[in-house]
């Protein structure tokens, strides 16, 4: 599989006093990622290119469509005529994956940019198929403080490109164990989840999910389905998501920068 | 229509020394919406509440599904029993709108997650039923880098949260024609391009669509249908942003603060 997570192009400089430079940049790649079940697309996401098969397999975990690396009996690239290579995956579910959440793969492109009409409702219904989280972390504010820096340090194509989210899995002594960029948030999000999947290593009891940007409802919501227990962001959280972390007994801290955050949730 | 852009919570500010505040803060609103096309629902997005009409007129608008203001013969909030008030808007289109656009309701959701498997493919696609523009815009750098810092002050609700994406159209010599905000970058762009819509201003021929973060593919795409001439980013471009703006005439300037700016295709 090649990594194509930056692209070379020509950009012109331009300063306003209207001095040009013409130089080459390096911007960050986006292409399109159809993820198939048992062959029938289910799902296509704007994604950077690269560590596809964590991304494909977070994705079905979070959205409830496998529970374990058991349900996912097999997961590559598949090379259709009709698409370049690369950039689609196909999964094939192990036969005891119940229909319920087979279904749920055909929900899942809905599902994955939206939760329902009411935000209320969906939560109430979240929490009957996720109960709050019974297992908690408490990290201490100087190890949480010390985080954005050591994020940024590992976010190589960002440093790059200034154009990729990043999300990371990190150790209760402060420890990133897995850094991932995405041209989409949710999707540096799947990719960590994923890797933790396919290492046969969730749910994800005793790590902090950071991620570089906002926290919406949509990153909460996966961050439940793998029984992370805090989430740390460098940017503000949503009212929905707030809500979310409240009732399912999850620490939120946003404007994680400058030596302090908030602390919205615990 | 009641606004809610904001909503108050109980926050703990805490320090790295472990020195905690315990105060109540403002944070961006996120709410589901459903947009339905003659009663049926094709969407939901995520959004901040405000606008809503704007965000679905802009939004059937950039999908494709309506060609102007005509093709639009009713929209309103509706008051369906089993979703809160003001979370779903139904349209109804002019019987003259063909069932080929009206299908693309169906496909809305889809499209507006992804652009198909082949970026390319989708590219040249988008070519056939968007010709490239004919009629250019090309603003004078001093005008472009006094843009950030005006949108700034345009930002009521980010300055309170922190929390939103903006985005706003501008007038040849500088003016700030409308300004909208959300939790999603694509809303506030069907924001500013469904106030054009309902006005009866569309396409947009005259205008720099200026946005606050990154511009991915969708964003392009979006202005493109719109017959937007120029994009200007505060953030980063993506690589497929980038490709469709050159193939599209369209002029893509990224990085757009202090002073300065990158331009990807003209």
């Amino acid at each position: 599989m090649i990594q194509r997570s930056t692209h070379q192009t020509p950009v012109t400089r331009v300063h306003a006093s209207g001095a040009t430079v013409q130089e080459m940049d390096l911007i960050a790649a986006e292409e399109p990622l159809e993820i198939r079940v048992d062959g029938r697309p289910v799902a296509i996401t704007m994604r950077t290119p690269g560590h596809d098969l964590d991304l494909v397999a977070g994705f079905l975990y979070t959205e409830g469509v496998i529970d374990g690396p058991d349900d996912l009996q097999a997961i590559a690239h598949i090379n259709d005529p009709s698409a370049p290579r690369g950039n689609t995956v196909d999964t094939v579910l192990a036969a005891g994956v119940p229909a319920a959440r087979r279904s749920a793969a055909d929900r899942a492109m809905y599902a994955s940019s939206s939760c329902g009409v009411c935000g209320k409702e969906t939560i109430d219904r979240l929490m009957v198929t996720h109960p709050p989280l019974t297992q908690h972390l408490d990290p201490p504010p100087d190890l949480l403080t010390s985080l954005p820096e050591r994020l940024r340090t590992e976010q190589a194509v960002f440093d790059q490109t200034g154009g990729l989210h990043a999300a990371a899995l990190v150790t209760p002594d402060g420890g990133l164990e897995v850094v991932r960029e995405d041209i989409g948030r949710h999707n540096a999000v799947d990719k960590v989840v994923g890797w933790r999947l396919r290492a046969d290593q969730v749910p994800v009891h005793d790590r902090i999910l950071l991620v570089s940007g906002r926290v919406g409802f949509e990153i909460v919501q996966k961050a439940l389905v793998a029984r992370i227990p805090v989430i740390a962001a460098v940017g503000a959280p949503s009212s929905l998501a707030v809500q979310l972390a409240q009732g399912a007994g999850m620490q939120l801290i946003g404007f994680l920068r400058d030596g302090r955050y908030n602390r919205y949730a615990d």
